[in-house]
């Protein structure tokens, strides 16, 4: 049975939009590993960390496309059009995005103008870094006793605001998943309580999830911005907010195994 | 680079909660297959494919747990302290799920049994239903212009209702996603019309997402659960609902190879 879903052939000037997941190189899935051992030339964003470029083919050309905060080294329009022209030259390329492509990730967009242009794609998907952490913590997002749904907002704002739909992300019995907003944290849990969430609801912040890295902390929405703050934490982090973070304590079972040395030896690379 | 997360020791009597996918094995993540191929025993669910069981070590047992709708082989408690007395006895153990372990999967609580009862274990995410569907239907989940922010929930609710959070539901600039729906589609559609939302809204039915017998079907609120009806669509089956659908248009780029013959081939194995 296991051939009963034939492999799709390797095609030139085709783009192949591949998540590279939360970080750990083990949760990449076999599709993604088979792309990027025969790839011509490989996009790929900040996010997708050194140890996932070792599986890129040696002789594929690799392409840094940025995306860091702040810090745009190419514009999303100068990614577009060189997916486009990449495709024309025949090239096989692999797209890669950390996470899953179509979470937070313009993947959609990338591929809207690919469609446009009539440039052959796929979409692989990828470990979106709520599943990442949310296991690798210890914090399931659903569980019958805490939370019957799960909801994935982004605190990475264009002005620098956390301009969220408050009223959604207060409710009970849900789990929230903030992407991207460590910088926004003081602000987020300000507004969730000022919106009617009560101080103590639980909240966990995930550095460098499932990576040597991970770190995290959890508390209530009162005391947790100061700890985070006093602790250092950096991008990428993850927010979860509701019940199930209590589960934390006794669920928790991934220990990280750097060294300090390697810590920082990663983080400077 | 690549070792500098060393790898987990492969450890007897421990319990692997594996996540499978949403079906297509080339969405298995790295972790998951080498974790299936040095297994003692796996513990399943209905929906694990065949296609992934062919991962599993030829040598090890094979317990199905059930969870068919309507049809529990086995009950809740159940699979729980089987997961003791397997790990008890030093057996390495697999227990795989559908998707992702820690959304809709019940992970949770089984981990909390094995916490209790002193049992070690580890977590592996799979791809979520959500994830896998949304790119093998070319149905983004977040995009700028359409959705900041996604939303899941599950319709297979106890008494057989579909008794939601309708007001977080109908919320404009989200995509919903709903996990085990399709018997309740009727009510779900009528309901969110109901509380708000226009007929008009844009909603897809992906059955069997990521596998040879894909099917998309793209419609409104209003019209699409007819359709569905008609078309006889089957489990597993997610619902989308938001604006992002009506990407599906362009963006569909995958094409189930399965001819009939293979599709009931698959259905009655």
């Amino acid at each position: 049975m296991k051939n009963l879903i034939a492999p799709t052939p390797y095609r030139r000037g085709r783009v192949y939009l591949v998540g590279a997941g939360p970080g750990d190189p083990e949760l990449l899935t076999l599709r993604a590993v088979r792309l990027l051992g025969q790839t011509d030339v490989i996009v790929y964003d900040h996010l997708v960390s050194p140890a996932i470029l070792d599986f890129v083919a040696p002789d594929a050309e690799r392409i840094y496309a940025g995306k860091r905060r702040n810090e745009h080294s190419m514009r999303q329009e100068q990614i577009n059009l060189l997916l486009v022209k990449l495709a024309r030259e025949g090239k096989r390329v692999v797209r890669l995005k950390g996470g899953d492509p179509f979470i937070f990730g313009r993947g959609g967009e990338e591929m809207q103008v690919l469609a446009e242009h009539g440039i052959d794609f796929e979409v692989v998907p990828g470990i979106t870094a709520a599943c990442g952490v949310s296991s690798y913590s210890g914090i399931p997002l659903t569980h019958r006793d805490h939370a019957q749904s799960c909801l994935f907002v982004t605190g990475h704002l264009k002005d620098g605001s956390a301009d969220l739909d408050w009223e959604a992300l207060v409710r009970p019995r849900q789990t929230v998943v903030i992407y991207m907003g460590l910088n926004a944290l003081p602000d987020i849990c300000r507004q969730l309580i000022a919106h009617g969430a009560p101080p103590s609801r639980p909240i966990a912040v995930v550095q460098h999830g499932t990576t040597a890295t991970q770190q995290v902390l959890t508390g209530t929405l009162a005391d947790l911005p100061q700890r985070v703050l006093e602790s250092g934490f950096t991008s990428p982090s993850l927010i979860i907010v509701g019940d199930v973070v209590k589960l934390h304590a006794s669920l928790a079972w991934f220990t990280p195994v750097a060294s300090r040395e390697e810590v920082e030896l990663k983080l400077s690379a």
